[in-house]
């Protein structure tokens, strides 16, 4: 491996200066008035993974954000590994938070900082300088294929439907994600488990304009104090989530799982103090670890109406809004769930305001086989590079598409992401360690040397 | 009463003309960016106050935005009146509603639109067009003095220790406001009680950052999950608020006072349909009239936290905020309720997350006796104008100012406003029907005439 990291060591003011030029542009999907930057940022990953040597890269029309394509091909006789990743970010408010801009990169403390830098164009850019490396050394077997998206932060709307539609170009034996985290940089771990996602927007109207809160309250119906009711009585006092049907396809963690998550090395005491509380809360009867990985939750994401401004204004608004999310688990149906909520939401508000829910977005969970060639090689690859098998472990996090590629491509995913927590992905002063960075580099050429063999 | 009409037809354009030159003006106290605003309000008042008829016109200073003062002594033998007013107004937000620019006003349908058409710079310019026209034909008989004031919306947070300090100089027998409204255009009515106010924002913080609602959401409380809980637990399904103490104070009405309010001409569906509500919601053993005028109420002003942005964010926000208000009945003491409200939230919060609440303003309820001479004389120029004796209302809203006159100047206050419901004061699309602004003219100058009289 040696070669590996004289290769990462010579590179790296290029490959750092390559990774900048992704992290300036602001690619926000959830926003639209970065179309634009959305096909810029498309446009310098097609450069890029042509100039690390892939073949083909084709910068791919969608009805959304383009998806930008490339491939090597080595023989017909390999399996083909299909890399997918990023190049949306989320939006980067509240900006005050930030200690440097967020689509102005620095390196700071052994780290880079911006939006982006881990999610997903930081562990995106581990992806393709592995594949380099393989490349310029002569050392490819398996053959490789490059799909980035432009629309993972909303959901992968159009995702779904691009692997339908290129359903041939696309097979794959196996899908590899770099966009998951680890336990902590010395304990390497590869996600197995994925909670699903469920979104929506909520929209409670009272009267028809704001009220004088003086004249009508006490006879009018506030539709914030109607939807603080209505998102209040979502949960119970014991943390579980009120509406009925919802834990109707939740199965219950068996005494094995349960053993395995309590064998994770797990610092609870550190873990509030990372994130300044002083005490956790969450579904009772279930540990924390289960918590925010194995069990569903429902998380108010925003919430907005009335007068928000500086001072007092009394007003009784016209309406009210939030932003709801369901963390879901493996067998819950994002769809089901919405309907379930729904229907929840708009038979338990009084007949003195209406509601209306939309969905936004929506996947379901994962689990991925431990006995996978695919996963044997990327748990070999990280053990060189971390110096220490990896854990196996269930995440909390989403992500939707990796549902699609089992459904329509009818290929498993291996996620071997290399985030940490305290990366801060979706907040102010996103970051991604640059040892990190080299040791996700080496732990990929790995897996495509051990998958490679494997193969053969 | 002729000469009072054909004073109004014959000076009308120069009337809005002069009114117009108030509105352009976004005189808003609740937001620091209007100071220049505020002072150029105040000036332009006192430049009315001044062609009116009044001496002594001063802008005087005061911590936040300054007081202007006008005056009119005819002879130490008759009682003086002080009319008070405020040229601050609320913030014009949301401004897609309206329908004409909130600082461009224009004539429409027979009313000014505008922010503060009504509220109160079209209620303070009724006083000041009859003052002008009983100095003009040398008909007045008492002592004037005028205060009008830039921080009424905001809770005139200067104007207690502005009466204190100037308590000679504001000597008066009864205090004169047009700031209140009527149960409607062809039923005069004057406010015999006000409800006083309570208003605190609230902060809910949870971790020390937004967090990424995957990896934590479940194991870690999200302070807008906390808020809704905290802000729906302040009301019962009774319509009752659940603060311990805070009925300890409030006077159940008397059954003659049930008597009098139902006996006033109201029609509920009418109310309804004008505000667009299907149901409407109250405290259980109140009725819509009672409920909105002699009982206290809850209402979240306003909330916010968490993404608000256009499309699907997953965050577990760091904070999250609410702007609440309750309407206090005469005897509730604002600063009590204040300390039991924050008591409350404080204690209900859960160790998860902190609470902050910061009194935002107060003030308490109003009585005004009806057989005060200057209230005979103010319902006399009312039966006059509107060809039918006012009823006495109590109403919902706060000028917790009121209180203050009679605390500190000792003065009972007289309320003749001349607002209506369809005027949206504190909404988008404020206007004041320019009918009722000449029979307020015709009221007011009445109201002059009696009380002189009376006190020779």
């Amino acid at each position: 491996m040696s070669d590996i990291k004289t290769y990462i060591h010579e590179n790296e003011p290029r490959f750092l200066s390559e990774w900048f030029s992704l992290l300036r542009i602001p690619s926000i999907s959830a926003q639209t008035e970065h179309h634009d930057d959305m096909q810029r940022c498309a446009r310098r990953w097609a450069e890029l993974l042509h100039e690390a040597g892939a073949e083909r890269v084709e910068v791919m029309p969608t009805e959304g954000n383009p998806v930008v394509y490339g491939e090597r091909f080595v023989t017909s006789d390999a399996p083909t590994v299909l890399v997918y990743g990023h190049y949306d970010v989320m939006p980067a408010e509240p900006l005050a938070a930030w200690t440097s801009a967020p689509f102005e990169p620095v390196v700071r403390d052994g780290a880079v900082w911006g939006r982006g830098a881990d999610d997903d164009k930081g562990q995106t850019m581990i992806q393709v300088k592995a594949f380099e490396y393989l490349v310029r050394h002569d050392l490819l077997r398996v053959n490789v294929k490059f799909i980035f998206e432009g629309e993972e932060e909303i959901g992968s709307p159009g995702l779904e439907r691009f692997l339908s539609d290129h359903r041939d170009l696309l097979r794959a034996d196996v899908v590899l994600v770099s966009d998951t985290s680890m336990l902590g940089p010395d304990l390497p771990s590869l996600t197995t488990g994925l909670r699903g996602l469920a979104y929506w927007e909520v929209e409670v109207t009272g009267p028809n304009r704001d009220l004088h809160s003086g004249h009508f309250g006490g006879a009018v119906a506030n539709p914030i104090n109607v939807l603080c009711k209505l998102l209040a009585g979502m949960t119970d006092s014991n943390g579980r989530i009120t509406v009925p049907g919802f834990y109707d396809d939740v199965e219950e963690l068996s005494p094995e799982e349960r053993r395995m998550i309590a064998s994770i090395p797990f610092d609870e005491a550190a873990y509030m103090r990372s994130i300044d509380v002083r005490q956790l809360e969450g579904e009772v009867g279930y540990s924390t670890l289960e918590r925010n990985s194995c069990r569903p939750s429902f998380d108010i994401c925003g919430i907005w109406g009335g007068y928000t401004g500086e001072g007092a204004k009394t007003v009784l608004p016209s309406k009210a809004y939030a932003k709801i999310s369901c963390r879901l688990v493996p067998h819950q149906q994002h769809e089901k769930i919405g309907r379930l909520v729904a229907r929840y939401l708009e038979t338990s508000a009084p007949a003195s305001v209406s509601v209306r829910v939309t969905p936004l977005h929506g996947g379901e969970g994962y689990v991925c086989p431990l006995d996978l060639p695919a996963y044997r090689a990327a748990a070999q690859g990280f053990g060189q590079a971390f110096g220490r098998a990896p854990l196996a472990v269930r995440r909390g996090g989403s992500i939707p598409i990796v549902n699609s590629f089992e459904r329509v491509l009818g290929a498993k995913t291996v996620l071997m992401g290399f985030g940490l927590e305290s990366d801060a992905i979706h907040s102010p002063n996103e970051n991604f360690r640059l040892d990190i960075f080299r040791k996700g580099i080496e732990a990929v050429v790995g897996f495509y040397l051990a998958y490679g063999s494997a193969a053969r």
